[in-house]
């Protein structure tokens, strides 16, 4: 399978390299297709892989991988020719230029809006993450359940952190309630897939260590 | 430590068994306290449960745990008397009126506005959910890290679902492109913790199967 991979930047660069040592067939582009970067990568992906033009990129593709910086992806793909029927994997994020999330995130969360309603308190967002039957010390074979905690109050956060690990979670402080979209987000992947996509009620996500591959 | 638990749906009626039986005290409050399935949950709960108003559970616990369904949420708040300082765990998801996702979920995904752009191209979101280090072959002793795969077109789907497995993920078609921004909100999960909490680039999430406890 010929792969196209637009962007050679950290994602790029990984994705050329693991993609060529399995033999995929490899043309990467990027905005300087004769710059020492490139030719670093060219030279350590291997014969399988060489560096083109975004249109090169792109007609070379049976699928084309997008790893682009969010705010130059609809320019780019603007250039990259005719995708018709081509398989293009989006491997972007829409990070926000400021970093402080995703530019699409619009709309304040549950959790922000229980903490302007229940004034005063020190409002945590957690235990909505997995389903009631796992939420009393659930058998997992890779580990503790993740349990994200959200919230504007270090300590509050701290005794719920306590709270939940007593149920069997690994509590994750992941910020302030802004961060409450993405718990929210988390807590639908695991409701669709028990809900509308039947699959099963029984998982869980766990947070890993996890090393790079040889 | 005292726990008010407002809603004895499934996820307060869990909690205030995994709660009870870990010696909280609780009092849990539902629309009906005299109802069959309150006396039901009670009983089960054993002798540190026992059930009130919902004001009286706010009043009650040291921490109080929203365990009520979204639409009902804000009005049940308001009724739950002074909340200055105590903690409040927002264990809710604003899921929308017909089960189509979030409420709070505005704003088109980068998936979706990739697609829009890439006309005629059969899109997929993934590869996005994980840092560009982990991306071959990844060592995780807790199994293959979970990479969620959205997109409109199933044999796009199955086909990068191959190509992902091959690199180590464990592919997870979560449906159509309209779930791209759950993917992209796990993604700034990820990201957010490797790059602004700064705790490590080194960690995975991997979806398991968890059964429930004894």
């Amino acid at each position: 399978m010929k792969i196209g991979i637009i962007g050679a930047g950290m994602v790029g660069g990984a994705l050329t390299k693991a993609f060529a040592k399995r033999g995929f067939n490899i043309v990467v582009a990027s905005s300087d297709p004769q710059s020492e970067k490139m030719k670093t990568l060219i030279a350590e992906a291997g014969p399988k892989a060489r560096a083109g033009s975004g249109p090169e990129a792109a007609a070379h593709g049976e699928i084309v991988i997008l790893a682009t910086p969010w705010p130059q992806t609809e320019a780019i793909v603007s250039t990259l020719g005719d995708l018709s029927s081509k398989i293009v994997i989006d491997a972007t994020n829409p990070i926000a230029a400021d970093f402080s999330g995703l530019e699409t995130g619009g709309g304040a969360s549950g959790g922000e809006q229980v903490r302007d309603w229940a004034k005063g308190a020190r409002v945590v967002k957690t235990l909505n993450q997995i389903g009631f039957e796992l939420m009393d010390g659930p058998t997992v074979a890779a580990g503790a359940p993740v349990m994200f905690i959200a919230g504007d109050d270090e300590e509050a956060k701290r005794i719920v952190g306590d709270l939940i690990a007593s149920l069997g979670f690994a509590p994750e402080d992941c910020g302030p309630m802004s961060m409450a979209r993405y718990v929210e987000a988390l807590a639908w992947l695991w409701i669709n897939r028990a809900m509308l996509q039947n699959k099963s009620r029984h998982f869980a996500f766990v947070l890993s260590d996890a090393q790079p591959g040889a």
